[in-house]
């Protein structure tokens, strides 16, 4: 299940300290101007350097196999690869009696009967994201002119990131992080109900992201709080433009022009640097466990390129499929 | 896009003032003993009849139209339906030109190129959620021993529900509402990584339901401020049970056998009684909208049984693809 | 697997002895004038009841449970029903133990782990393609100005189709028949390599009818003793048009604009009256079997319409995901 | 469309003369132990180099990209992919205005709007099945005990291939062929009725490979010339063996545990070396076109492991499927 789409659709491969990490993106229109460096500046944000952020350095340069030809995409599968080069593999063979609390290590033993590639948390680990946030570029230019933003608004619980940041690291600690995600101007009548609503679509998506932990579009969980009459937004002119925007631009599950919003909890890194107590399945004893390797001080702040990658493949993907059934549409209210 | 599930697959069809309301439910195991009794259970707890739910009273017994023989599912696709008997539809031909705030009116004629059917809302009404409720209780089926239960927790901000719903009522104003599920004893090694975790299957289906703002796997939104030394569930045995359950019960999308939960935040009912200023598209100005007609003051009072269906479903799918690819896996750490 | 489709995606359900069949249509764009007796033509000619084919009579007229209002589709799923009336389910129970050579008795057996509803075949009977037909019938709107004819072209390796249908008959035998189905008029550009050709679409859902056991487009079988200087099909004017047609209207897997054709082949009905030497599963040891009940001597008088359906479906569904990867495409040579 | 596969799940990209071509497995089970060097033997029957085939030479060696860990799969989507280097380009810018007839030219020009790769064919080269194959190894790794076996049983109309063979080449001439695949001790109850029988998924993939023009299972297009007396194939032991094979070893869909087996027609190739009259749509008139360049005489020839690899895949995925809906079922007739 490494694909997501129906009609634009997008297959992710490859783990942390593999050969390859890579994409093919299918059902891309023709004549899309596609070149090598487009893909730099997106892939430039999702990667690590800043603080708070791991020491893995890769180039990330995306290799175009095929599907673009003459600069251009032909119509045929977009298939993007990367190499893995900055890894080291050396401490991930432990990790199989003494699973890490909070990784994947435990349940992909089970899943994968022992055979899954733990090195680098193999395919469970935020580098597969490389190949969503390349085929998110791709997803953004066929939902131009719609711009999709997303940005850090908080880190361990607080807006002030940088301070944050530092006392995290000061402890060895690792901190989580909400992102906010703006799609603006985007088109209207997008979205498949019942069950491929706008929601449905982007929510399915950023959950495959690693360490995402809750989303909400609009008021999100405050309109649990808030009576009818003033969560409501009404229409105050012929566009459907509204007065206030607590439906995110979602009504019904499908979007009525107004900026679609939504914000996305991410969990603290999992590997902190700080002695947990947890169990070793092979002695079956508890143990202790301390977390060495090159890790992120907290993942949210690569997020924000990921997830506008996320909402852009699951919005060109329902745009694809609006115009196949209803054709360039000519009604209006 | 009004099916769900890649194996386990639920279609849902039907208009609020149609004929009839209904589901298809498709890769059902054979074998599984099932009646039209079976389904009044849950069935008549997403009903209305209590207080702040609308006063439009259906039967809503299910008829079996296929798939089902001798008491026992066939293997072939069951379909249940019924009808819809207590509508009135004279008053919705207004909210063509004049949408009610909050509600599917306005994307709906604008989607569908004014062909919807706008009566109680149609296709994007509530009460499509009794197919949904129904195939659910097949899913349950499928899942046992695991239970599933949702409940509500808050409404109108509160935990004292009661007291919410009265003060709703008495301003004629409606209130939202969050709902926690928990699935317990459910098996290890569901979830379909990269794109089908089980937090993208769940929040996916949930999502479908109308209403429905924002959805948190465990820690959810608190994980955001929480430090990984905490956020981390520790292993305590060799049954890879946790100390701490911030995870949900699910590591890099795939499920430890911890109990997996989740809430969901709803949204006051849209239908308030509150006269509300909007735009009449016809007229080209601004006007006055009192929604009159049945409807719920706290639409999450319904809620519970349906995303416990939602769940059933979504986790049945990943039942039968795990069990596709891996078999009956004999490994342990 | 009860589906079939991506964007334009049909359901069915429904066994032969069952309370009802259906279908359920999704992806259906919204604003096509559709009424239950626009299903009568099609519905009609599938029915038995001239010489060859079976005694059993059904209304088989349409309920239209929803996706259709004030007489046109609403875009919302289109869920169509019949009730079986004519049944008789005496003999059926023998079966599970001497399965019917050629029939599904032996093998859903297996698959269904005995809970097969076998009664008239259950849902492997040729009545399951009511729901195909009443599909068909959308598909076919959608497809306009294309026009989709079937026929039947021989029947017991005979184009005197009258005098082998009476001799089978006098004989209490059966005979199998080649039924040809010509898509004129159809639009260009349709077809969706690598997987999803027009070929693979159309054989997809053909193979789907019970009692196929061959397809050829265009040359078929024949071209593998043709040249390539032969079989070519030169253009000769700026649309498109081909001096000949071996291609049967397809080159590489996409419509030329071109007629496309194919051939399918039906074999004979499995329910003969002639004594069959087979297996007691229950007493194992040989057994004699006549097979009674009321069936077809020839099933493939009753095939053209279901092949016109299923192609037509087929193509209604390339002809909704190419418009929405390509839009309204302007492009000529 | 560029994917295959409910569960099992084969994603190919690549053009002819593009950077690489290759294949990504999805939903392979975990353990199954697999090296570069098990591609070999079936790449190397796929590629050209015998009389009859194309003087274009590729290593064809895959490099496997991940998936693949300690000499097993892990689980997670095994990417394979092998570059393009003896490709010759030059010729085919004409091909846009002087599509070649019997080619993909003309249909890519109009469904991509001029933007398709054609140089070498592009993504409509049969060149793109490398991929195909290279997943049928897996997929036989994963059927196994069972064996899938192909042959060309005749070309140009003849079982005496080699004579056939010069006889073209001498003429400048292609031709056609005939393949027959059989599968030897094949499980039973794979397929999934309505819409997935093994003829659906097994004539969808065939399909998709260039040049196939028909297919026929068991008895097949003979059928329509048989009594069902002697069609129908009769049960001789309890493990529901049957005296003659003419349903192919598939009863409604389903397989029966004896041998399937089908014929498929490959097309004469369609670059001939003889001259052609067909249309030059940059002048608006008749041209001559002769096709040079490197191609094979007998296309047919390099079919039978094609053809292999693709029933492999579609059996892989049904037995997937049917494993995740019925588990290990123990019912015996």
């Amino acid at each position: 299940m490494n694909s997501f789409g129906v009609v634009f659709k997008v297959s992710l491969f490859g783990e942390s300290h593999g050969n390859s990490i890579g994409a093919v993106i299918d059902g891309c229109p023709p004549g899309i101007p596609i070149g090598p460096d487009d893909f730099m500046n997106d892939l430039s944000k999702r990667q690590s350097g800043s603080k708070g952020t791991t020491k893995r350095r890769e180039t990330d340069k995306p290799e175009i196999l095929s599907g673009v030809c003459n600069g251009v995409s032909t119509g045929s599968p977009i298939a993007l690869v990367t190499r893995n080069s900055d890894k080291i593999s050396s401490d991930y063979e432990d990790f199989k009696s003494v699973p890490r609390p909070g990784h994947a290590d435990y349940v992909a033993g089970i899943k994968y009967s022992g055979f899954a590639d733990l090195r680098g948390s193999g395919h469970f680990s935020g580098r597969i994201t490389w190949g969503l946030v390349a085929a998110g570029v791709i997803a953004k230019l066929i939902l131009k002119p719609a711009e999709i933003n997303a940005k850090l608004i908080s880190a361990g619980g607080s807006t002030e990131i940088d301070k944050a940041l530092e006392k995290a690291m000061s402890e060895g600690d690792t901190i989580g992080g909400i992102v906010e995600c703006r799609i603006i101007n985007p088109r209207k009548a997008l979205g498949e109900p019942f069950f491929y609503s706008v929601e449905s679509a982007i929510s399915h998506i950023v959950f495959s992201i690693p360490a995402i932990k809750g989303i909400e579009f609009g008021s999100g969980f405050s309109a649990a709080s808030m009576k009818g009459s003033v969560h409501n937004d009404p229409f105050i002119d012929n566009n459907g433009r509204t007065s206030t925007n607590n439906s995110g631009g979602i009504n019904g599950g499908i979007s009525n022009g107004n900026e679609i919003y939504f914000r996305a909890a991410v969990k603290p890194t999992s590997s902190t640097g700080v002695t947990q107590h947890t169990y070793d399945f092979s002695r079956d004893q508890m143990t202790e466990l301390g977390v060495k390797g090159r890790h992120d001080t907290c993942i949210a702040l690569r997020m924000p390129v990921i997830i506008e990658a996320a909402a852009a493949i699951a919005l060109a993907d329902l745009l694809l499929i609006d115009r196949g059934i209803n054709g360039s549409r000519k009604f209006q209210l």
